[in-house]
């Protein structure tokens, strides 16, 4: 009999991995089945394949849900990660191993204790960013550690990004994936991380200036700005004595700077709505954040307001958006400021369909070995194919896939609620994807123990 | 039968209203009876007034509370106003007349036609802001309005601050009212207006560098940030056309711009606690919001920061508060960042014994008759005498005390749960007030329709 593995959800993400799983059919023995609200958008290629069966399956329909979960072998939800509570139930009723890219909820967490008296399996947390992050990042603090070396340093930073042969505009960025996360990123609540043993907080009003500086070589010089908390997983990774945790997302030196003139204006500000928001052109939106004047232009109140220079690089970023354009407007009835804004970006920032992404990942890992303070830092570039084949669907599915073999395969056995920080899990994993040219350089570097790039501007 | 007036609270801004209920006493044969749950803290000349009565009055204790309703002919709350609600039941219920200077609950409003019902006077908003800035606007208001004016503008701002003679710091400014209020202004939302016809908004992050300057004959120039809703009154006050509108906090020059390095840096977020915050020096905390450097010090990193020249004044500014001493520490567990600030800011801007407060407040108001376009600027200044004599107690009690006076003489006879705005309540209380010192100037100048000085910075 085939073994029958259950993907619900066939959004955005899972091209990769539900053509690695097909790839892999006839030899692991498999079978494919997809299921989704709205299956007519599954390509036909996909389809089509022998090992391939589609269903439709609208999560909250108990029984078409509760009947495909007993018929799997295995279960993978790609869906928000809102949804995996009903899926987590079933598969713990009807003792199936559970594979999700979310971050663990607090109520899946509290069915580790389940999950582990059955014996199964619910591995979450195993996309990109929480995923290939995780176990990239393990594999080196356990070699560290397996040398008798002290953890001293963690720094990791994701972006996602625009690929360089598509990167025209001077931002350097394109949409590649949830616009609105990208307008309200690094909102409720001030940053916090540990620099040298220090705490550190960061107001959103500072985030975008208190940027740190990373080089990829053959790929020029990044910038990211610190997540929201960095201590999140100090002691999954066993880094509570570490004297600097800090988090951060990446972006192309200069977009931070850039973006901090939409933080100062108010324009990301997502909790009230404008007055007459409907058909008001990008000119009237700017306006509303300015002071009134009989006579001094939109574009010279807002050079004064941000102490912007002509001939600043700031000012063409702007220009390069259309923000002071008067015939282009905004159909959004009652909305923020915030949904306005990534209107304006949308028009401006959409990827073209032959436009290709580019996801980013750096580590830095700091510690001391025999007295000595070392310090390795490692990178990956991943660029996607095209629109469908993106580098983000790489990242995320590919992982994703690859533990469900394992785990069907019986290569990993440990059972619980858990994150792909073990080593029988990231070991192979990383292997796998190393295959698939998702791959980790790493270099020696002095240990600085803070970057002294990173002095605010 | 002497007519008893029962005033709940003993607080704060309770001096000028008790004597001013005392000294009418023999001539309007008054009872005054002064509930408290601490009625020691009542001064002696007070409590040995023969006109006054003292009683231990526990707000929660129905009963008391009841007892206390049942005896009076009027009743004032000059308790927090969510004390209000269960005063204001009683009076109901008794049929007693009730004053308070606070702002109308959704509570207190869905009252009003049972009060109406039963031709009983709940006033409400009586007391300084909101109070006199009420009643002064109204009178002229309505004086344009009778000369067939129609009303284009209307800015009001009004500031409690430091007597000139008691002002003795670089910020010109001192705690005279709750000092936690002060540090978290401005936060909760994007101030809101509308200036020449337009809306304009403005975020916490640029609210304290968009303030607008006034003059005040003899006591030289004040600025104002705008508040949070400037809209509320635009009916109440009959001002759905005007073009601007416009309300403001008042500080000396130069305050605003100081305090927005609080806010860029951070320290005025309530949102969050900081680690280890119990014993943490003063520069400690200024560290906590501050890039690591192993060599540079915490003056120059914030110098860099915030861009602040060495002789510049902001800089003298905030060495004048001690921020930079490690000795000084704040005993605070738990804190926020503003809790933190709110410590260190009353190690310096606390009122000394003999330091006299005083309250500012200016109206622009802008109106156009005969096809001619005119203004009228009105300003009040009110200096303390003392720390129990403050003008905020004076501008604050006598309001309320004069109020309860015409209503028990029925000179205010309008039923209903109100605010005073209708001329048979502002008129006799602001002649009443003059006579006590609270005076506006009025000044005719030519129409503006903006403020030319108020491009921001």
């Amino acid at each position: 009999m085939r073994r029958n593995i259950l993907v619900i959800g066939a959004g955005k993400s899972t091209s990769y991995l539900q053509d690695y799983l097909l790839n892999k059919a006839s030899e692991e023995n498999l079978e494919v089945t997809i299921g989704d609200l709205k299956p007519d958008s599954i390509p036909s290629k996909t389809k089509n394949h022998p090992a391939c069966k589609v269903i439709t399956l609208d999560i909250n329909n108990d029984s078409q849900r509760e009947v495909a979960i007993q018929n799997a072998h295995i279960v993978i939800s790609m869906l928000p990660a809102r949804f995996h509570s009903k899926v987590a139930h079933d598969c713990l009723r009807y003792n199936k191993n559970l594979v999700t890219a979310s971050y663990i909820s607090s109520e899946m967490r509290s069915l580790d204790k389940e999950v582990r008296e059955k014996g199964l399996i619910f591995m979450n947390e195993i996309g990109l960013d929480p995923g290939i992050d995780h176990m990239s990042a393990m594999q080196i603090i356990n070699n560290i550690r397996s040398q008798g070396g002290k953890m001293l340093l963690f720094e990791s930073f994701t972006g996602g990004l625009v690929a360089p042969e598509s990167d025209n505009n001077l931002w350097n960025y394109k949409f590649t994936w949830n616009p609105r996360n990208v307008v309200l990123a690094g909102q409720g609540g001030a940053a916090k991380f540990i620099q040298e043993g220090s705490y550190k907080y960061i107001p959103y009003q500072k985030l975008f200036r208190r940027t740190e500086f990373m080089d990829i070589d053959g790929y020029g010089v990044f910038e990211a700005y610190a997540n929201r908390d960095s201590l999140n997983y100090k002691e999954a990774y066993g880094l509570n004595d570490a004297l600097t945790l800090y988090r951060g997302t990446m972006r192309r030196v200069g977009f931070s700077k850039a973006w901090n003139m939409f933080v100062q204006l108010g324009m990301t500000d997502d909790s009230y709505t404008i007055e007459n928001s409907e058909n008001m052109s990008y000119r009237e939106y700017i306006n509303l954040f300015l002071p009134y004047s009989p006579t001094d232009s939109v574009e010279l109140k807002l050079r004064h307001y941000l102490k912007i220079d002509q001939d600043d690089i700031m000012w063409g970023k702007l220009l390069e958006l259309n923000l002071f354009d008067s015939t282009k407007t905004i159909p959004l009835k009652s909305a923020t400021p915030a949904q306005m804004l990534q209107y304006i970006l949308e028009d401006s920032w959409t990827m073209a369909a032959d436009d290709k992404d580019m996801i980013v990942m750096y580590h830095k890992l700091g510690y001391e070995v025999n007295g000595v303070q070392k310090q390795i830092d490692s990178n990956m570039v991943v660029i996607g194919e095209n629109q469908n084949y993106t580098a983000m669907a790489k990242t995320v599915g590919l992982p994703v896939a690859i533990a469900t073999l394992l785990i069907l395969n019986k290569k990993i056995t440990t059972a619980g609620v858990q994150i792909p920080i073990a080593e029988e899990v990231y070991k192979p994993i990383l292997r796998e994807l190393a295959n698939n040219g998702i791959i980790f350089k790493e270099y020696e570097v002095p240990y600085l123990g803070y970057n002294p790039d990173s002095v605010a501007g």
